[in-house]
């Protein structure tokens, strides 16, 4: 059976993940703070520690992208509802052996291919609807990319916003932050069809981009809510100090991520 | 950690699934059909044998689905956007072990919460949008339950058709088709993070659901055709006769499933 | 030129509404409540006034229905993405000439063909997600129309949440409320392309409709909470005292309503 | 009682529009061929006429824009939801009283503000699903401005796709095309509520942008597909000669625009 995954046939056609390379182009609108390190703990498992204490461990990364994505022959070029999706996602760190990690603890995205994409990856995705302004470079109708250039982006899901965000850019910047820039550690687990709160797999993996390519970036006044829904714990992560935003376009590619070790 | 499924945390709030047992409700119209057996076998892994020749090896039911779920507690009952969704699916069947089983090859939901939990099940779940009328009681908005009664449902993903049906009542019926009536015999597979095309794991799972409670049944004449997509691969099981259309509401819980096999 | 409305062509085949009659089924989940009639007073054009001291001037009727809505050829039958739309609207009551009238202030739906119908008829809709649970008769998975059935329904627009609302029947009823049971009054208007804030054409016109027919009504206990968003009003109608709150299937048909005066 | 548009009330916050004048930056993707002119013919009413023989009277320009739109004030830069829209649209071009205008026959947008926004101006605005690719500048995840960029565009509505086209880019050009660059002449009438055929008010009105800026214009190869639907007269318009494919980035005002009569 071909495909890389379901649901597979003879010819793999209908694998609703195309295959390895997937290429990516995007726009990164990042703002990072600080929370309760505690509330961090509390969606780390068992054997991962904490960032250090002098490791910043309660800081956060809400990070807002519009992104186009495609295989190596560019099929979706020309279908473009299969090349384009908007992910909001909240980023820690955390420590495992005796080295630092990225971890990623929430994520939505707006498309199914998207969505599985990430399980593959060990991202928790669901599904929302996540908005950015872009940058423009005629007329008034958006935010250009220069000082005092206004961005703004949300994030919703069933129906209930979720967060809001604003960057209103101060200049060029070094860097779009610190709190995503280390390989990600992720679970990936699949609870026994038995449904009995065990799982049948379960493993770590990380993985990280290649080929990355990245524009200038642009560092700005942040400001970020955070607002209550029955099946999330987004509110638990609420700022505590805002540490800046960020606005950056990233290319990269996905060649496919590694297996850390069996749980 | 805590949640049946991602993200877990301390408290499982965030989990994309509740715990079991889930209930539903729903309405289904069913149309049944013979396609080429060749195509059936080209859907099944190689574990996995068509049905005899005195079997109908290839048969298909193609059932659209409107559903409430909800949990023990009914806390969906109050935000009816977690409540609701509607799926189609496509049903053959298969032989294993000298038995007989269904099997889903093809289906699509329009919720992230309902696309999860097929996967936790073995079924290899899409998005899509998934129409179909209901029945009325008073007005002439929509079809009634009796003799001439005309239901339509129709299926797209990406921006294209995929699939659209009618069912015209005749009148009652014993049962709503015989094709989807076997438990389920579905893959549960994770390809490896490193994207070699091999999976870490995989097994053969059962399911069916329990507390089964009946409508009447409806049967009618039926008429389904199918659309081309350049990641889909549903025309392959075009319609060569059509065996029957059915309507028919059914209760029923799902309080998990049955591993069968390690592979 | 054919076609009831834009676009319109030699064949008429485009316009985005079918000719009449249009023949409505659907449910209606209805909460009355009593607002501040000072309120009420700021949603009305002058030349309308508040229902009299004995009349509850402030008494609202907020309306979610589940609609199946059709041609006299049922061309929508087969194609139930466009016969299904829901919609969440506000009603209150005015004077104009010495008469009582229901009156829609706010409302919104699901579907393009829906917002337009509503503007020939004058009704000030927008698009919104709009959701509401639905009574079954098998299975666990939603509500029962029985005593201790609970209803659910929820209003959302740009990502935001506007109301939820929930009604636990006790038990059948007389009617579904009082709020819109009158000819509705509205204005329809349509502001100079020049945008100098002048309209170039206005009219007061009247509808209900005909051909109605009513399933048995039931009443329950009723919540609703209303939600701000920088774009809407709905808040300034919060409930002071809950009247009651109501479920029924109706039919009708909307076959043209009826030119007041040009103004 | 204030506001633009429905619903009206005493402050004007929950108006569908807001004041102009209205900024727009946008990119557009424009696809220009030649139809049958009796096709374009069966779309104008009768006061106006066809283009002239030696001006390409069956000109047809199918044109994706991706917009961000905000007020003065810049108050949708921060909830960017009500920032940004898509649209699909079909200019042609007409003679009335003596002068050569371009003319929108139809037109699908995802917003419902920008569908209120272009009813309006005339424009035959229905709902849709607008998909374009968008240049990028960093990674393999999208089209260049370059040679050889590959551009595409697909519109759907009601769960069947309309329309899909490509454009690869071979240069930068002097314009991106000719049959959208005269003033429109658009129609805005209102049907009379007894739905009688006949039109309670009717108007012939024009507007243009002002304060436009533009980037430098890409030229390239195009093709473009259109399908059938029961509620489309689009393939009505299908291609015969294809005239060019261009992309441009687009930043204009609307302030108003001017009636020219009324029918």
């Amino acid at each position: 059976m071909e495909g890389l995954s379901f649901p597979r046939s003879a010819t793999g056609t209908s694998s609703i993940l195309p295959p390895l390379p997937w290429h990516y182009s995007g726009d990164l609108l990042t703002i990072e703070y600080r929370a309760d390190p505690g509330a961090v703990r509390r969606l780390l498992p068992d054997e991962l520690d904490l960032a250090n204490d002098d490791e910043d461990p309660g800081a956060v990364a809400f990070i807002w992208a519009d992104w186009q994505a495609s295989s190596d022959d560019r099929r979706e070029f020309v279908d473009p509802i299969r090349l384009q999706y908007k992910e909001a996602f909240v980023v820690v760190r955390c420590r495992w052996r005796g080295q630092l990690w990225s971890r990623c603890v929430f994520i939505w995205v707006d498309k199914d291919f998207a969505m599985v994409r990430g399980h593959l990856q060990g991202y928790p995705k669901k599904l929302g609807s996540v908005q950015m302004s872009r940058p423009v470079s005629v007329g008034k109708g958006g935010p250009r990319l220069e000082p005092g250039g206004l961005f703004g982006a949300t994030l919703a899901a069933y129906d209930r916003r979720l967060a809001q965000a604003t960057v209103t850019l101060r200049g060029v910047a070094e860097g779009n932050g610190f709190v995503n820039s280390l390989p990600m550690l992720h679970h990936r687990f699949l609870p026994r069809i038995e449904g009995d709160g065990t799982d049948t797999f379960a493993e770590l993996v990380t993985m990280r981009g290649s080929d990355v390519e990245l524009s200038e970036a642009w560092c700005g006044d942040a400001e970020i809510e955070l607002f209550d829904s029955p099946v999330e714990e987004l509110t638990t992560l609420a700022p505590r100090e805002i540490l800046g935003g960020y606005w950056r376009s990233v290319g990269t590619t996905f060649a496919g991520g590694e297996t850390l070790e069996a749980l």
